[in-house]
């Protein structure tokens, strides 16, 4: 089912997301061709373009006539790729999507530098719209952004990390870039206040829903299929809703075996089939889906306010393929 | 007298310094205190504000009465620290203004994302200034100032680094963001296109002399006044036009004698007076130091279309104490 709703989002996006890549080349015209490889290397290795797309059809949403969509789209992906390369660094990560992270394929500097350098980008794209409140939303987006950065790296490897810090960080480390790019398209189409908040309340909960998809995959999926190794997070000290739920609900023999292997960060495959099947046998994937699937209700629910049409259909499918995807 | 000159401009700054401080405190409200403690660290060193400052000054000669100006003027302060963290940790420096590097203190994910976060900041009050035009200066001094960091790491060590490319590089990083300041001023009082060009070049002339003259005191300087080791931008591989002049003029002999310096970045003190008694005998320390004050005189030149009045002054003595400074 996941792959047949896949297959009719990408078929409906199919003119956008030609439209999104071609902006996005044309606005990456960087002054040295190192700048160029470092963002390339980012952007262009397989990024779904979720942020981009999302403003495009909040934009068809709210009847945007204006034009220049595919282009002031792009504003989300620069921003995502920007905190990318300085995320990467902040963690220590190594592959992304498959592929050598940039600080490893090239250095630090260069991925701290080319990662200001597309948010500058972000940021000019953004002047563009020639809308003050655009840009408060992309300087309140960088401001979250770099607080939940800041607070998850502070409480790496915490396991008394709560769920509603939890919650905290990934709202601002993600779900306020999927909720600027819904509410960027209302500013510009001059939509009523109810209908910019509709809006950003999907784009809210869409991003909540898809961070926790996300570090559910880092303990479900197939490492071949997820670009990276299953498990990266708890090795990089990232402690995410399926760990917490279970360190709060398994009873004291369980935590103990659970916190052995949370405390080593070079634990086996063997100690990892272990660690999962503790989380579910402490409900604790399934909670973390439950979550999810409640974010993807309340996503889909703010739309209710929108007439239907073909562009509502669509945010609605990928509310629900935000919660049925493999990768 | 260029103590004199420097008791005469903090006289007359003296209410707008305090005014700034008090901004930068006011906007400085982060959620985490790890942000704040690092964004101190940086802010609050003993920096001379002088980017605030000529935007103070500047909307004063543009008679702005609009408001606020201490306010927007702490954007350019943010940005300045958040390019010092970014900058400190590419460049792999220990020392600023006599204390350790944010990096060091704390470590480089804390540097990259609270240097982020200063950003955002900076373009949060951006935003509160209601001007597109004003957007679009700091997403220009953004790029500009990624771009001149990264070609200054591509070319460091690099002996044939030309002074065309050194004025680039400078020009990007450092003179765009006095531009800036001065030239957002104009764009806040709605001054004419000839006072708005005016102002820029004022700031942009001002820049790459402070610019020089940094580079110069590099050679010049007492390192218990510069607040770090002389000597130091040579040490991290950074070339700048006292060298790169040297090189190009040296005969043969002495050429070789400075390259054997210049490519050991453990050169001793002795070798460091070696290279000094080159610099001077070749003239370029004398070259630099005309340089600078060559753009000195332009940027003063600028200021021709205002009419005499004591924002003028400030400015026109500004530009004299840059040239005449000791750090």
């Amino acid at each position: 089912m996941s792959d047949d709703l896949k297959q009719s989002i990408l078929n409906r996006v199919a003119e956008d997301l030609v439209g999104i890549e071609s902006k996005l080349s044309d606005n990456l015209r960087p002054h040295l061709d190192l700048v160029c490889d470092i963002a390339r290397h980012i952007l262009f290795s397989g990024g779904k373009r979720l942020r981009p797309l999302l403003m495009v059809i909040s934009s068809r949403l709210c009847r945007y006539t204006g034009g220049d969509t595919h282009k002031f789209a792009t504003i989300f992906e620069f921003l995502h790729a920007a905190t990318l390369l300085h995320d990467d660094l902040v963690d220590g990560a190594a592959i992304r999507r498959g592929r050598p992270v940039a600080h490893t394929v090239w250095d630090n500097p260069s991925a701290v530098l080319v990662g200001d350098f597309l948010l500058a980008r972000s940021l000019t794209i953004a002047a563009e719209t020639g809308r003050p409140r655009i840009i408060r939303v992309i300087a309140e987006i960088t401001e979250n952004m770099s607080q939940g950065e800041i607070h998850q790296l502070m409480r790496k490897g915490a396991i008394d990390l709560t769920e509603a810090e939890y919650r905290e960080v990934i709202r601002r480390k993600t779900a306020v870039l999927f909720e600027g790019a819904c509410r960027a398209s209302a500013i510009l189409a001059d939509v009523s206040q109810q209908k910019e908040a509709a809006l950003g309340a999907y784009g809210l909960n869409l991003g909540l829903a898809f961070q926790m998809a996300d570090d559910l995959l880092d303990y479900t999926a197939d490492s071949a299929v997820l670009g990276k190794q299953v498990g990266a997070d708890l090795r990089e000290g990232k402690l995410t809703l399926p760990i917490i739920h279970a360190l709060q609900n398994a009873g004291d023999g369980n935590r103990e075996r659970m916190l052995r292997i949370v405390r080593n960060k070079d634990f086996s495959a063997a100690e990892f089939k272990t660690l999962i099947e503790l989380l579910n046998h402490c409900g604790s994937l399934d909670y973390t889906r439950r979550m999810a699937a409640e974010h993807i209700r309340q996503a889909k629910q703010a739309l209710a306010v929108f007439e239907p049409c073909p562009a509502k259909e669509l945010l609605l499918d990928i509310a629900d393929y935000a919660l049925a995807r493999k990768i």
